[in-house]
């Protein structure tokens, strides 16, 4: 088999968390597969750069910025390949521009355009496992590009995709996906298999297993994902097309959001186009919105809640207050004291009652719904924050009990 | 006028460092030069990264070595550029690869085969402050190189002798090039200039200002050097291939080499190939020998004794212990309590008497002298080791005063 696997900051902070790591890395390539690793900066590294840059310039170009960032995976890369090397294994490392990962220009979130497979193949060729960096790439004018947030599981996955690995391996501090946070759930469940669609939700709505951009990746390059553990040595969840009890499971996984905020613009007038007014200038300042309530008012006007991240929350006030007599409201209201919690499952198109069952389980605990968002495989209700932790457990314990 | 600047790993081991430096360069622009800058890695960086690297593996292949060590000066340059950009000056930073600086295959000591100026050309076209990384290129594989000791020096030179730079400006610690070391030797004299062939041999002998391979490439493509403070703004001492007052000042100065270590060979035969022996079993594993002496002992035996590094000397000695029966000797000493103090200055061509002031001066105070060895431009004697200051200081008097 050619795996790709990929390891985080965390799993490679230390030369201790090296060595276990080298170690896994071993086994797999001593089993007789072909072996290509992507690593991340060690643990804190990032965060040590860019305060050594913020000292120097609160505001560092991009471009320098990356410069200063990719020298954090080159550090892990060299590191894990001595550790290999220690073991007496055949290795050689590869930085973003040796491999070479081509992106696009934006510096800081770039997006990787092709993966060159042929120093790739020549290296498993000659046997030697090959380390590479995740999260950097070089630009079409040969500047050092970073990949932004997740950039390494991407990495991973645009490998995986290049070479047509049989198998991308994610290694976290956790052993897979679950149906719910196991550290706040009681009962949360390891899931075998989820669908590529449900990943891709349950990584939008903050469970952190996987970055969205890499899960929509895989996808589209049909790459095989496992999300396994890397402190024991056990199968993980697979990530994948289809899986095989997709009817019986119905939903495979609870998710809550705190990074959400409510914005209510009050006694708008029930015509057409304001709506669009209130949207618009929200998307020209790039700020996402996601929930949206129309509710309509006494007196032929309107209420129309949404909600946007909560760090962007004051920007979208401003935005809206500074447009008032433009779109023509009341008041404006804004609340951050409220989470969303989301089930996730390919199931719900073929199986009815869903939502019912979720909305049950939330009236028999007395708590209530603010706001209400549902999706082919998703069904999200806004509440209020101190209820979130309650809610998460108690449709667990409806659906999995 | 085109400007290569170089600064060490001190000048550029803070914040606060990086700031003053970005200051000097940002000067030198603003005075309408065009300036490229060639950094090494921040203070301590080189040694953190190999500590590092000795954590997960003693022994580790120079490539990966390479891989981790070229970290350092690309965290440099990423921040000198975040510095010159928070002043408003145009930018630009360029890693080894990316200049590129081509180098041959040897790892860990690599020696450079050219410095492409495409790229550079076009950044001073732009008006740009261009700052490369030094003590590191490519191979012509594409792997990462580093240039070993000394190696930022010799990246500045070379980058210079491409661009036909007008001067190779190397910024230190100290402002100049001494007559000899003035944290220890009273009236020692800071010289306006010095030719190439001296300051080589000065540089060979342990004056710490400039490595022996800058200075030599600085000679063989004619850049003009200049040996300068970065703490205090004023001329340093240039480095070219004649200097005006070569005849009066006769020796241009005195260095002391602590780094010696001494192996005499004693009764051996006086017979053709006995030489040829000892010191092909040492170049064999390259170890480099220096002073020479082969005295005649009474019946017919002679002794041979010579200098190696001190670094060098058991290697040597268990090489010498081992060929006892195919050399032919009765006995085998070393010492390392002896060290090399010698005068350079390419004015003892002409002036006869240099050698003989020497060792007068070393006669009045009762010094010994254990082994001499001349060159055109150099005299060298090996005295005790605990007379080796006094040695410099009573030299210098002599010469200076």
């Amino acid at each position: 088999m050619l795996l790709v696997q990929k390891f985080g900051g965390s799993s490679v902070a230390d030369a201790e968390k090296i060595k276990r790591v080298a170690g896994i890395i071993a086994d797999n390539y001593c089993d007789g597969n072909d072996v290509v690793v992507v690593l991340s900066a060690q643990g804190d590294t990032t965060d040590d750069l860019l305060e050594k840059a913020a000292e120097i310039n609160p505001n560092p170009s991009k471009r320098e910025l990356d410069v200063l960032l990719s020298t954090g995976e080159q550090i892990s890369v060299a590191l894990m390949s001595m550790a290999l090397e220690k073991m007496g294994m055949p290795v050689v490392s590869l930085t973003g521009w040796q491999v070479p990962v081509s992106t696009n220009f934006q510096h800081g979130n770039a997006r990787i355009r092709s993966v060159s497979t042929e120093r790739l193949r020549q290296e498993l060729d000659r046997r030697r496992i090959v380390i590479v960096t995740g999260f950097q790439g070089i630009s079409g004018t040969g500047e050092i590009t970073t990949l932004g947030r997740g950039g390494s599981d991407t990495s991973a996955v645009a490998v995986a995709a290049a070479l047509h690995a049989d198998k991308c391996q994610i290694y976290t501090d956790v052993d897979g996906v679950y149906t719910a946070d196991p550290r706040k759930v009681e009962g949360a469940r390891r899931l075998d298999e989820i669908t590529y669609d449900e990943m891709m939700e349950l990584a939008s709505l903050g469970a952190q297993v996987l970055h969205n951009r890499s899960v929509e990746m895989a996808k589209r390059y049909g790459v095989e994902l496992e999300v396994l553990s890397s402190y024991e040595r056990k199968p993980g969840t697979q990530v994948k097309e289809v899986v095989k009890n997709v009817e019986q499971m119905k939903i495979s996984g609870i998710a809550k959001d705190h990074n959400v905020a409510r914005i209510a613009v009050v006694g708008v007038k029930d015509e057409p186009g304001v709506a669009f007014k209130v949207f618009r200038s929200l998307a020209n300042a790039k700020i996402n919105v996601d929930i949206i309530l129309q509710s309509i008012d006494r007196n032929g006007l309107n209420d129309i809640s949404f909600t946007v991240a909560e760090d962007e929350l004051d920007k979208a006030f401003e935005i809206l207050k500074g447009r008032r007599d433009h779109i023509g409201y009341s008041d404006l209201f804004a609340s951050k004291n409220v989470a969303k919690v989301s089930i996730v499952g390919a199931g719900m198109l073929s199986s009815s009652g869903i939502a019912a069952t979720m909305f049950e389980a939330l009236s028999d605990a007395k708590i209530n719904i603010q706001m209400i968002s549902t999706s082919e495989i998703k069904v999200s209700v806004l509440l209020d924050e101190s209820c979130a932790d309650k809610a998460v457990q108690v449709i667990h314990n409806k659906f999995f009990n």
